[in-house]
């Protein structure tokens, strides 16, 4: 049996999506997110292990089930892009839970946008209202472009309402989608982007409890996906906004801590998305109700999303094989690998 | 600022171990440990996080000071050597505290038996009789030489008593130990190879609540080193070993679940080792005294091995890079990755 470990670096992504289509990474990564949530029960869940620090915070999101674990890696600095790095760098891996064999090993920076963007739309078609084509993109930084697309082509979104506190960060959006079919308006604030919107999608960065959306900015039968406040001390709603609306949530002990309803008591209440997907919970009551997605991103999008990964990766014999724990023929003899010419047996000068 | 991260892999290990000298890993990765397990309180601890299954468990041990963060990805699973694998197979990472950027990318199967061994070593340097010249090797796989070595190097030992329940184990420990100095005896039982050793040292692999070392077996003044005791539901030492024994810790609130003392009352009393290294608790109290390093395995001694690792491979050039994460020139402008031919933008047919 091989140990070699699939590798899928920055550039295989690319690759891989560039062969599949960006749409087609979208839509399969939501139907796997789908079919792993429809099946919630079967995983072993925990919420991410989070250390934070000054500027910070790095974090594992390990999950399994009987066949499979996978875990990823991702920090959140949000002054990095000042020096030049990414606010957010991720990888994972995917292993098989019979024998600990890690199988894959891919970055997972680009992969999740696309995963956050899946599992956002996937939320807004069962929860916003059927006819929803206008959406507000509040923050227009490196997720947005993705949140764009996938509502496009998952919700079916045609207006976008665009607002960031940084021009060139709405300026860069402008430029990358420009052709995509999206209906493109900029605003010089929140209140006059969510005007007449039929979805909101809050991916802001800002590691404050920041208040983008305020109970006056929300009108009847809105959708809200709050994507951005995703840690503890990082929000973006109103807890008026909280209150007045229907809250969805991924796995809730980890969305307590989290999510925006960090600011809620702990009986404040929420429902997991899973059980809308599956029937067991209703979503929307009305077409007047406001509902909001506290998405904070959850190990099993990533567990899904290394799942498609590793089966396109595996089709399209994408990226290269590493030699990441040794095979001999005796594992007995991990001294053997060695090799006679070690120094081994010698004692230090 | 490069976001490429250094990739140590099975082969690299092999090149660095060849280019120090083993016996140079283990010293510099003991005295790594040492440095680090003397400023303890700087860190922020964890008990590794166990996903266990019918065959085995896969762990993730998170450690970080302000500056470095680090984990490790290993499995354990007892029946893997049927189908040709590894008992334990794992690599790791390290990662800066202030920006979350991947450093070090490495295996760890070679590595986690270099740095078992000299943790093992350090504490019986502390904990043993000084005049310790003999050690009964109980359980002669992959770690045995490891062992072997490390306290040879390190404690002063010159001569093994050997017994595995596979003999097969005991004359591949034979073949590879040969030219080491080392005094090789072997025995038919435990109970025979232990009798008027100075140190037993159990490495034995099987997942079970085992009892390797009975107490008519030790005689006063013994150190037990009792590394295989490590899961729960996994032990080595009967009860009553460690009730005539002081007994020694890495860190107590993993221990209580992993080590052989989770055979115990939660008030058996334990004593972190770091304290005895610190001069804040007594160590051994007389010649006559048993002791017992219950070890488990943690997070801190991998973060000494990769900062040792990411030091010597730095210094000798080691290893490859890999773009596990994305570096462009607008890290808000993730979407620009993909390039302009990523069929971003096109739906999917």
């Amino acid at each position: 049996m091989s140990v070699l470990t699939r590798y899928l670096s920055v550039q295989d992504l690319v690759d891989l999506v560039r062969r599949k289509g960006l749409s087609a990474c979208l839509a399969g990564v939501a139907a796997r997110i789908e079919a792993e949530f429809l099946r919630w029960e079967q995983f072993e869940k925990s919420a991410r292990l989070a250390f934070h620090s000054a500027d910070g915070v790095v974090e594992l999101m390990p999950i399994a089930d009987d066949r499979t674990f996978t875990f990823k890696y991702v920090n959140g600095h949000p002054k990095n892009t000042a020096a030049g790095l990414p606010t957010v760098m991720a990888f994972g891996l995917l292993a098989d839970v019979a024998t600990g064999t890690p199988r894959l090993l891919s970055e997972l920076t680009i992969t999740t946008a696309i995963r956050t963007a899946a599992m956002s739309a996937l939320a807004a078609k069962k929860l916003a209202r059927p006819d929803s084509r206008i959406m507000a993109l509040i923050g227009n930084g490196a997720q947005s472009e993705f949140q764009a697309l996938a509502f496009r082509d998952l919700v079916g979104i045609d207006t976008l309402h665009l607002f960031d506190v940084d021009p060139r960060a709405t300026a860069k959006l402008i430029a990358n989608l420009a052709g995509s079919g999206l209906q493109l308006r900029v605003f010089s604030s929140t209140a006059e982007a969510v005007k007449g919107v039929d979805i909101i999608t809050t991916v802001t960065a800002d590691k404050a409890l920041a208040t983008i959306i305020t109970p006056e900015m929300v009108e009847p039968g809105m959708h809200i996906n709050g994507v951005g406040g995703d840690c503890p001390g990082k929000t973006e709603l109103h807890r008026g906004v909280l209150e007045g609306a229907k809250v969805f949530v991924e796995f809730e002990p980890q969305s307590r801590v989290e999510g925006d309803i960090q600011q809620m008591p702990a009986d404040f209440a929420v429902t997991e998305f899973w059980r809308v997907l599956g029937g067991q919970a209703e979503g929307r009551s009305s077409a007047a109700q406001v509902t909001v997605f506290d998405s904070v991103g959850f190990a099993l999008e990533d567990f899904a999303a290394l799942s498609f990964l590793h089966e396109v990766a595996t089709e399209l014999n994408l990226g290269s094989l590493l030699d990441l724990v040794p095979q001999n023929d005796d594992p007995k003899n991990l001294f053997g690998v060695l090799g006679g010419h070690s120094g081994g047996l010698r004692r230090a000068a």
